[in-house]
């Protein structure tokens, strides 16, 4: 049940553990893009309101939160502001805004939240973080082979399993309709049709493209091809009778070649089948799935003239998107489980000795541990220990009459209950050295 | 100029350099507060409308940004969401939210951006970064003498110069006012005029003192008791005949003993005229001043039923905020001077072995090193290297027609131009002895 308590519709509160789980992976995610010389780019979460309108479609258009108006035009009810939608229409705007004080190419990575005004759903949210990496200005096959290596090692180094590339063309795809006689106008529906093969049967794909006006011999032969053992090369064979086609294959050839050498053998596949949706890519198409999971882990391609059509320069460019939230889901066990806890827990028995407690946190923390004095009102041991142990820690240091007339702090192993007596003055060593013992 | 391409008014795009010194500081100041047992909470960034109007006064609510309802209801023109102004309303909201399953005392820290709709000027902005350190349920000194310590690591870990803590407290003030017999309703506006005896002569603040209802002898005989040389001991004789005066003194006293041993002497001093300007404060209060800065640099103190005033349930808490746009623009050179940059960038002299090339750069990756193939179309080494140049590497390498036959590498060392042959399969050995001497 939600209360007034909870965050709004579609967007969560993270508490440590999964803020750190988050973290971790972001960091990795970092490291990755940087060892590649990805350079990060952080934008506003808001922009101006005609920057975002009318390049997500209509559908799109209705989904974007936007920012009233303020002081004497608030109560016009319009708008002037909209949170940004996605992470590259606020690149556009910025390779717009910085043209010549950016590198050539400019290789750029961001990761940040977007907000969609989306029915909230399972898995869905009204704010959700985006993981984006682009290179702009460059026409090279190896930035598009940069981009998929390093989402490669990225989901490697989440330690992702049994996953895989489906590499494919937009040239391809074009090459196709025309080597199957698909008319001009029905080109984009049939693009569409063929994108649910791996959702509906053979038959069904076929009957909706005998539907989208395709003669219904010509559509069986392409779903046949298509749906083939050996799809890669029956399709390549049909392609070699269209310039398009070709040139297409020849693209996709050339990356798996790039590729070949640094990814485990499989993990890359021509897939003349993969369609993906967004209409805006103009070369090579790749896809991340794995085995059991539905939908894609991470996506991207070339979209050579996408910049110029946001508002930017006219630069060719490629990138890949990966599905963050997604992934955070299907971290292997283990990596969600660490959080941060104190490795010393410093008690507080007697009021009279507070500042030395508060002085032996100090100590500890000095010595490189995470380190916390007792905060509670409470005096009595059990119920400091109690807290010791919530807290996770590995040790608790007990400081009372008897310590301090004898000058020393009993460090007492929270698993074994074990005690000793350190003299105070050597504490932070002593420490320092239980903790380099593992 | 403005252009069609800037971010909008207030806001800011973080290119590379300036956003990895400011990742650096924020890790930094995470480390740090992770030492001491604060936990990290992030929220979103927009609430309901409710959860926020009527927090922040009356100037403050005008400054909320406020989010336009959708769909069928965009037409009211009416907002049903705000973005966040602060991070203690949404801490107050968790707080109510997750009770019982947050730990106590709960000791959280949050950095991220805040919106508020000022005018932006010179340093203010409408999307700025806030950074705070709180504790929830606990009334011990102890917990104020750890944010106290948090935030002088931060400071000293920046590298932060000369910055020295000015401590008081709600109570020594409220005693202040009974001494000087400053009558009942008059207190709030007195401590006002108070709080401007660092901008203002004292003469001016006496008459504005006298012009708040207070006797002109009395309003002079409390500022020059405030402004003396030695006025904590003069304001801590006053205070002897007040019981809230006296409560307050031992509190501050209290502080000053558990302070003393973990910061260097003089780092924090009993300021009586210190008066912080938020309500809310109910027992101690300090601020972080630097020499030659204007305003404080951080602050904080103690609001025991504050969370409860904006949501929350009613608990003890203390806690301070960073005010870390403005420690970003103090950073010691240098701190700022650092940026990604490349270490190896791999020339690409022949499409024929592009893939070598490729291989090289993922060669130089597996060493640890950044690296990147070069993406644009020239075929020139003179431009080859002038990117690589551009990119700060360290070293090139070449691979041409004469490596091709010998089975080798050109490493390139940028700032020398020396250039060594290395036998190809030995490459990421060699870069990586390279990269460990230095």
């Amino acid at each position: 049940m939600p209360t007034q308590f909870d965050p709004p519709s579609g967007t969560r509160d993270f508490l440590a553990r999964e803020f750190e789980t988050r973290e971790r992976a972001f960091a990795l995610i970092r490291s990755v893009f940087a060892r590649y010389g990805f350079e990060p780019l952080a934008t506003p979460a808001f922009e101006r309101l005609d920057v975002l309108m009318g390049k997500y479609g209509e559908e799109g258009d209705k989904l974007i939160f936007k920012i009233l108006r303020r002081g004497e035009h608030e109560g016009t009810g319009e708008a002037d502001l909209a949170l940004r939608y996605d992470l590259t229409v606020p690149l556009a705007r910025v390779a717009a805004a910085y043209g010549s004080q950016l590198p050539v190419p400019y290789k750029r990575y961001a990761i940040g939240p977007v907000w969609r005004a989306d029915r909230p759903g399972r898995g869905r949210y009204r704010e959700f973080t985006q993981c984006d990496l682009d290179t702009l200005g460059s026409a090279s096959p190896l930035a598009d082979a940069e981009v998929i290596c390093a989402v490669n090692d990225v989901l490697a180094g989440l330690g992702i399993g049994g996953f895989r590339f489906s590499l494919n063309s937009r040239r391809v795809l074009a090459g196709l309709l025309e080597a199957f006689g698909v008319p001009a106008g029905a080109g984009a529906g049939v693009l569409i049709t063929l994108d649910k093969l791996d959702k509906l049967a053979p038959a069904e794909v076929t009957a909706e493209l005998t539907g989208r006006g395709l003669p219904e011999g010509k559509a069986a032969e392409l779903v046949a091809a298509m749906t083939a053992g050996d799809a890669a090369e029956r399709i390549s064979d049909a392609l070699k009778c269209s310039e398009e086609g070709s040139a297409g294959l020849d693209e996709v050839n050339a990356l798996l070649s790039l590729l070949a050498g640094q990814l485990p053998a499989g993990r890359v596949e021509f897939t003349p089948r993969m369609v993906r949706g967004l209409s805006y890519y103009t070369g090579p198409i790749w896809e991340v799935v794995a085995e059991g999971v539905p939908g894609s882990l991470a996506g991207g391609g070339r979209y050579d003239h996408l910049i110029a059509q946001l508002g930017g320069p006219d630069v060719p460019a490629t990138g890949g998107s990966l599905g963050i939230e997604r992934l955070l889901l299907m971290l292997p066990p283990g990596a969600a489980e660490e959080h941060t806890r104190l490795d010393v827990a410093v008690t507080v028995m007697d009021q009279r000795y507070a500042a030395r407690s508060f002085a032996f946190a100090a100590a500890a923390r000095s010595a490189g541990l995470r380190a916390s004095v007792y905060l509670g009102a409470s005096g009595k041991l059990g119920r400091q220990l109690k807290w010791a142990s919530d807290q996770g820690a590995r040790w608790s240091l007990i400081y009372g009459a008897a310590e301090d007339e004898a000058g020393t702090v009993t460090v007492r192993d929270m698993a074994t209950g074990e005690q000793a007596q350190v003299v105070a003055s050597e504490l932070a060593g002593h420490l320092a050295r239980l903790a380099a013992e593992g």
